[in-house]
C-alpha cells in the first residue's frame, strides 16, 4: 500500500533513486549520484513524453534516448527495467557491473537491448545524439509525404556538467544549432558537482548563454529534484520549437535523498554504504527492502508496454499504407531498415590496369564515392572542412544537408573532427541502413580518436576517409604528416585500417568498408599520385595481403609494401631479381584482414622458411616486426617528417628505389 | 620613394601582403589568404603594441605572440623578418616551404627562433596561449613585489574561424574565462571563409556571444582590411581589462588585395599565380618586384630593434635590482630561467623493498609528487577533473590556481582533457623553467592525442599522469579500459612511455620525466595494487629494460613484463624454474629508452640466441613482436575489455600465474 502522504509519482521517482542506491551498494562500485538527482527528469521523460516500445527496443520510429552522462547508467537500467524491457530484469540489476551481466558499468549497445548509444567518455553521447537527429531529419525529408509522415521521432539526451565542458560537445552543439535540428532536445542536469568538487573550481561560464549563441532554444527548470510537472511542460514546449534544438537546464542536487552525501562529490562515483542507504530510505519515506519495487510502481511504469505496442502498431499500419501508396520509396526504406544493400551496389566500382593513368588514392577514393553514390542512396557523409582536399564529394551531386535542404546527403562538418566522428557514430547508431563516412587529414585522426575508438567498440560501420597519409603530404610539414597514425590505428581492436596501393585496391577497400557494417574502416589515402599495378585486385583486398609479383619456387626475399610504397617494392624487386635473387612482393592493404585469414593462406603468402623480409611503408615501423621478425628490416619513417615538397621528403627520408635496393642488399 | 598617395603605414601593411603573395607563388605552395587579410592586425600588434626584442627572441619578459591559425605562417615570417629577427632573412623567405629552410609550411619552434608555439593543427595555438598566460600569471603572482614587477607581459593570439570551431579551443577559452586571465588577448580574424567555402555552410553561431558566456571581454573592429588605428585602440582597450581575457573580432577579407581571388576559398591555401600577383600589385599600388621591400619600410619596422633593446635593458636593470633586494626569489627565478633543476630535487623520491606494502602505481605516483613538490617549486599541474582518481595532488599543499590565488600551482582543468594537454604545452612553451604535469585516465589520452603529439614534436617536457592503465580498471568497463592506448603512444616519436612495475620504478619514471625537459613522458599507472619487487631499481629505469630475476648461464626462456604484469612474470618464472628450466625475467618499464641503449647492453639483456620469449602485458600485443620474434609469444589483451571487478577481468582474460605458466609451457 502506498502511504497516503506519498504520491504514486514520488514512489516512481524514488524507485529509480533506490534502485541506484541499492545496486551500487551491492556491487560496491558505481555512480549513484546522477540517477538520484536525475530520477525526476528520467521519470518525466520516459513516462510522460517518450514514444518507445519496451517489447520491441528496435522499433524504427521510436524516440531515441541518449544518456550522455553514461556513468549514471543505473538511471537508464532502472528505466529500462521499470518500463518493462526484457533486457534488464531485477536480477540483472542485482548483477550491476559484474562479469557477463547485462548491466555493465557504462551503457553499452552491444550488451543491453534498449541502450541506444555506448556512453561514458563524456561529451560523446550528446554528439552522437546530433548524429541521430541528423539521421532522422534526413530520412524524414527524404521519405515523408504530405499525407504520410513515416519517419517522425525526437532525440532526447540527458547530459551533465562534464559533457558541457568537453570540446566534442561544443563542436557538435554548434553544428546542431547551425543545422537547426528542431527535434533534438537535451536535458542538462546542472548539479554543480563534478569529481573535483563544486563546478566553481573550473567551470563558471554561462552555459545557456553559450547555447543561445549556438542558436539553440534554452529553458531552465529550477527545482529538478521535485518538479516533474515543470520538466514535462518544458519538454512539451521544446517539442514545439521546430527550428532550433533545445536545451533545458534542470537544476538538481546530486545524490538527492542522501542526507549526508547529497550535493557532494562523494556521491558521484562511490556506493553510499549501508548506513547512508538506511538514512536515504528514511529521508525518502521509502519502506521497501533493496530491489523490491511496489507493484503499483511497476503497474504505472509498464503502461509503456501497451502504449508502445499501440504506437508501433499504428506505425506499422502507416508503413503498410506508405508502401502501397509509394512502392518505390517504401521498398527502399524497407530494404534499408533490414540492413540490406541494393543489388549491384558495387557494380560501378572501377578496376584499373597499369595502362590507366596513376592517381593519388584520395583521387581514386573520389572516383569510388562517385561510383557508389548513385547506387547507394544510403551513403551519407562529408568532410571536416576539407572537401576539396579529401575529395569526399559525390560526383554529380550538388548542395548539402542544410536547414533548407535536409534531403541532401553531403555534410559540411566544419573544422570539427571530433564532432564529425561522433555524428557519424550517431548516424550509425540510428540503425536505419544509412552508411556514414567522413573525411579529414589522416594526421587529424588524433583529434577524433576518442570517437573512432567508440566506432570500433560499438561495432559501427563508419567509414573514415583519411587523406594525406604520409610524408608525401610535403610542404605542410610535420604537423600535417602522419608517421605514427597508421600504426596507432592498427593497434585498435575491430578497426579495419586500409592503405590501398593503387586504384584497384582503393576500389577493394571501399567494397569492404561498405560491406562491413559492424566494423569501422579507416581508409588511409595518399596526397600524391602512384601508378596502377599489374596484379592488384579489387577482390584480393579482402585477403588483407596477397602476392602481386613472384618468382619461381621459394623466394629468397619477400618485400611487403602498402600504399604509395607498393610501387617502390615492385621496382626494387626488379632490381634485386636482376641480381639473380628470387623475390616476391606482397601487397598488404589491410593487416587486420590478413591476420584473420587461415594459417595455411598466411603461410602460402609469407612462408615461415623465408626470413628475409623487407617492409616498406612511409610510416613508423611500430607493429611491423610481427612480419619481419629478427632477420627482416623495416624501411619506414621512425621520426617526424619535415616541410618540403612531397617528392623531396620521400627522397630525403629514403623512400627511393635506390635506397630500398641498397638496404635490401645488406640483408641478402 | 613612396608615392604621395601611399602612406608609410599602407606600405608596411602591403609589404606583409606582398611577401606572402610572392613567397607562396615562388614555392607554389602555401596559404596567402590569411596574411593578406591579417596584415593590418599583424602590423598594428607588432608595430604598435608588442614588447619584444628582435635581437633576443628569448628575452624572458617579452610579450608572447601566437599565430593559432598556423597555416598563415607567412604573416609571422614576414613580421619576424621585417622587424629584424636574424632567424628569418629575405633569403629564408625565398626558401619558403623548402627542404631545410627556416620557413616551414607551418610555424615550428624547433626550426625558427621567434616562433613561440608550433601551430597548424587548429585550435591548438589559442589553447597553448591559455597556458602561456597561466604561466605568466602564476610567475607574476609568485615573484612580483609591490615595488618590482619582474614578470609582466601579455599573451597575444591571432586565431581564425577554424580555431573557433575546434573543441579544444572551446575548452581552453572556457577555462581562460573562469581563470580571468586578463593578460590574454585574442584577435579573431573573422573572414567568413574556410576551406569548404563561406562559413555559413557550417558555422553560423554568434562567436562573441559565446565568448561573453565564457566570461571574456569582447570587441569588434569592423574594417580589418584598413583600420590599423581601430585595431590598435581595441588592443589598448583590451589591455586595460585586467579581470577578463579579451577577444577582438576583426572583420577582414581573406586575400585582401587580390582583385579576383579575395573573399574566396581559392586563396586560402593556394598560390595566386603570376597574373593575379600582378593584378594584386596594381590594386595595392605596389611598385616593387618580388621580395623587394622599400628601405623606409625596413627602417620603420626595425625601430623594434632599438625599442626592444631598451626594453630588455630596462628589464635587466630591474632584474638586477630585484635580485639584490630579494636574493632568494631572485636566485630561484634565475635558476628557473636557466633551466636548471634545484640541487637535491630528487632526494626525497622514495625507494622500496619487497617488505614495503604493495600499492597501485597511481598511489606511488602521488607519493612521488609529494616527494618532489617541496623540492621543485617549478612543478605545476593538476588533473582534468580526476584529482582523487589520478592522485595528482601534491601532499601537504592546499588550494589551487584560481583568480584569487594565482600563486598556487594546482590546476583544476575541468573535464577538458584536450585543453589540459594544450595548456601544459603552453606552460612548457613559456620556457621559464616551469615543469607542467596533468592527469586523466589513460584511455582518455585519446581525447588529447592531438596535443600530446605536439608535445612530442615540439620537444616539450610535459608529464602526462595517465592512471587506470589496463583492464585492471574493472567495473567501469571497456569504455574506460585502455587496451590499444599504450601501444598507440609507443608508436609516437619522442614520447617516453613509462609503465612502472612497482614503487621503485615509479620513482625512477618520475626522475626521468623530470630530467627530460625536451621529451614528454606518459606515465601509465595502475588503478590496482601490486607488490614491490626485489631487484627493481630507481636508476635502472633509465635503461628502459633490465634483468630483475635471472638464472645461471644462458636462459632457456625470457619473460618480459611491464607494470602490474611484472609480478606475474616473476611468479611464473619461479614455477617454470622449478621445472628445471633456466629463466630470466626482464622488466621493461620504458621501451623507448631500452631501444636507445647500446647494442651490447641490449644483447646482454635479451641475447639473440634466446628466442623463446614471453611478453606479458595487459594491453594489445601490437609492437611487442620486435622482442618476441617468430618464436616467442605475447600474453596480451588483443580485444576490448569488459565490465567486472578488476581482479575478475584480469583472471578471465588470462592474466594469472597459471595461464602464463601454461601458455609458456607450450613453447618450451
Amino acid at each position: 500500500m502506498v502511504a497516503a502522504s506519498v504520491s504514486l509519482e514520488s514512489l516512481c521517482v524514488n524507485s529509480i533513486r533506490m534502485l541506484a542506491v541499492d545496486a551500487v551498494n551491492k556491487s560496491n562500485s558505481g555512480h549513484p549520484g546522477l540517477p538520484m538527482g536525475c530520477a525526476p527528469m528520467g521519470y518525466a521523460l520516459w513516462q510522460n513524453i517518450l514514444n518507445h516500445n519496451p517489447n520491441n527496443p528496435k522499433w524504427f520510429n521510436r524516440d531515441r534516448f541518449v544518456l550522455s552522462a553514461g556513468h549514471g547508467c543505473m538511471l537508464l537500467y532502472s528505466l529500462l527495467h521499470l518500463t518493462g524491457y526484457k533486457s534488464v530484469s531485477i536480477d540483472d540489476i542485482k548483477e550491476f557491473r559484474q562479469w557477463g551481466s547485462k548491466t555493465p558499468g557504462h551503457p553499452e549497445t552491444f550488451e543491453t537491448e534498449g541502450v541506444e548509444v555506448t556512453a561514458g567518455p563524456l561529451g560523446a553521447g550528446i554528439s552522437n545524439a546530433v548524429g541521430l537527429a541528423i539521421a532522422e531529419t534526413h530520412l524524414a525529408a527524404k521519405f515523408n509525404k504530405p499525407d504520410c509522415k513515416i519517419v517522425d521521432h525526437y532525440t532526447y539526451v540527458i547530459m551533465g556538467d562534464g559533457c558541457n565542458q568537453e570540446g566534442i560537445a561544443s563542436e557538435a552543439c554548434s553544428l546542431a544549432g547551425h543545422l537547426k535540428l528542431g527535434k533534438l532536445i537535451a536535458l542538462y542536469d546542472d548539479n554543480q558537482i563534478t569529481i573535483d568538487g563544486r563546478t566553481d573550481v573550473s567551470f563558471t561560464e554561462d552555459v545557456l548563454k553559450r547555447y543561445e549563441a549556438y542558436g539553440w532554444h534554452v529553458q531552465h527548470v529550477e527545482d529538478g529534484n521535485h518538479d516533474v510537472k515543470g520538466i514535462t511542460e518544458a519538454i512539451e514546449k521544446a517539442k514545439l520549437i521546430t527550428d532550433k534544438p533545445s536545451i533545458i537546464k534542470i537544476s538538481t542536487t546530486i545524490g538527492y535523498g542522501s542526507p549526508n552525501k547529497s550535493d557532494t562529490a562523494g556521491i558521484h562515483g562511490a556506493a553510499v554504504g549501508e548506513e547512508e542507504a538506511a538514512l536515504t530510505r528514511e529521508f525518502l519515506n521509502w519502506e521497501y527492502p533493496p530491489f523490491e519495487i511496489p507493484d503499483e510502481v511497476y503497474a504505472h511504469f509498464r503502461k509503456s508496454i501497451d502504449k508502445g505496442g499501440s504506437l508501433e502498431k499504428e506505425w506499422d499500419s502507416k508503413f503498410e499504407e506508405y508502401q502501397s501508396k509509394y512502392p518505390s520509396e517504401g521498398a527502399e526504406l524497407n530494404r534499408m531498415l533490414k540492413g540490406q544493400l541494393p543489388e549491384n551496389w558495387d557494380s560501378d566500382l572501377p578496376s584499373y590496369t597499369p595502362e590507366d593513368k596513376g592517381l593519388a588514392t584520395r583521387k581514386h577514393s573520389q572516383i569510388c564515392l562517385g561510383a557508389l553514390g548513385p547506387n547507394l542512396p544510403e551513403l551519407i557523409g562529408g568532410s571536416a572542412d576539407l572537401t576539396h582536399s579529401n575529395y569526399t564529394d559525390i560526383k554529380g551531386e550538388s548542395g548539402s544537408f542544410q536547414p533548407h535542404s535536409p534531403e541532401k546527403r553531403y555534410l559540411h562538418f566544419g573544422v570539427r573532427e571530433h564532432a564529425m566522428a561522433a555524428v557519424l557514430n550517431g548516424i550509425a547508431y540510428h540503425n536505419s541502413g544509412l552508411i556514414p563516412y567522413g573525411g579529414t587529414f589522416l594526421v587529424f585522426a588524433d583529434y577524433m580518436r576518442g570517437s573512432m575508438r567508440l566506432s570500433a567498440l560499438s561495432e559501427l560501420g563508419v567509414i573514415y576517409v583519411l587523406t594525406h597519409d604520409s610524408i608525401g603530404v610535403g610542404e605542410d610539414g610535420p604537423t600535417h604528416q602522419p608517421i605514427e597514425t597508421i600504426p596507432s590505428l592498427r593497434a585498435m581492436p575491430n578497426m579495419l585500417v586500409f592503405r590501398p596501393g593503387d586504384g584497384n585496391e582503393t576500389s577493394g577497400a571501399y567494397k569492404l568498408a561498405i560491406q562491413n557494417r559492424k566494423r569501422p574502416s579507416a581508409l588511409c589515402l595518399s596526397r600524391q599520385g602512384m601508378p596502377n599495378q599489374e596484379n592488384t585486385s579489387i577482390d584480393k583486398v579482402a585477403l588483407g595481403g596477397y602476392v602481386v609479383s613472384d618468382c619461381e619456387g621459394t623466394p629468397d626475399l619477400i618485400f611487403i609494401g602498402t600504399g604509395s610504397e607498393l610501387n617502390l617494392c615492385i621496382e626494387a624487386s626488379k632490381e634485386i631479381s636482376s641480381l639473380g635473387k628470387k623475390v616476391r612482393v606482397v601487397s598488404m592493404p589491410c593487416v587486420e584482414l590478413f591476420e584473420e585469414q587461415e594459417d595455411s593462406y598466411k603461410e602460402s603468402v609469407l612462408p615461415s622458411s623465408v626470413k628475409k623480409r623487407v617492409v616498406v611503408e612511409a610510416a613508423h615501423s611500430f607493429g611491423w616486426h610481427k612480419y619481419t621478425g629478427f632477420d627482416g628490416i623495416c624501411i619506414t619513417m621512425d621520426r617526424f617528417g619535415a616541410s618540403a615538397p612531397g617528392g623531396e621528403c620521400m627522397k630525403n627520408f629514403g623512400f627511393t628505389v635506390e635506397n630500398v635496393v641498397n638496404k635490401t642488399k645488406e640483408i641478402l
